[in-house]
């Protein structure tokens, strides 16, 4: 397993909005093969800012089976229009944990 | 319940000794009030950058509780002289999860 952390920069006249269609987008991640669960989280101190953090089998899983995948286009197609700049994702492995 | 995100720069060459003296620093951070888990993940793409991630039940718990006790100090001097640079901490709030 693997965790991809993607930093999103949202407009922030435009959080509302995009809290809203985060839905339809998190249910299209959640459809790709590999992909174990996700979750949201938004930056106190920055507005605006967010780490989408998912959890896959495999980095394969992220960068081929979503990221080659037409349903790559259907996630941008409803968050893009949000976005103040474009996303960063990295990919990290576990090395502790209390649990999870 | 916040997520707080500490990103970590380690020396490359201190990755191993940082990775081995981690149980104990681990230890100090669970056994503050307010604590509730945390992971530490190392990054694929960049050597020497990790993410540990920490849920506290407020960034009180966090700011108060960790950072004004005497055992940030201990924290600082057994993973501090690994840091290539001051690590960064933010906080957020989740919007939305699939489970955890």
């Amino acid at each position: 397993m693997i965790l991809e952390v993607a930093i999103l920069h949202i407009k922030p006249e435009e959080m509302s909005r995009f809290e809203a269609a985060f839905p339809k987008a998190e249910a299209i991640v959640s459809s790709i093969p590999g992909y174990i669960s996700h979750e949201l989280q938004r930056c106190i101190e920055t507005k605006g800012r967010y780490h989408f953090l998912i959890r896959w089998e495999s980095v394969e899983a992220h960068m081929v089976n979503f990221r080659q995948s037409p349903k790559l286009q259907d996630f941008r197609a409803l968050v893009g229009p949000f976005f103040a700049q474009p996303p960063v994702a990295e990919h990290f492995e576990r090395v502790t944990a209390s649990h999870i």
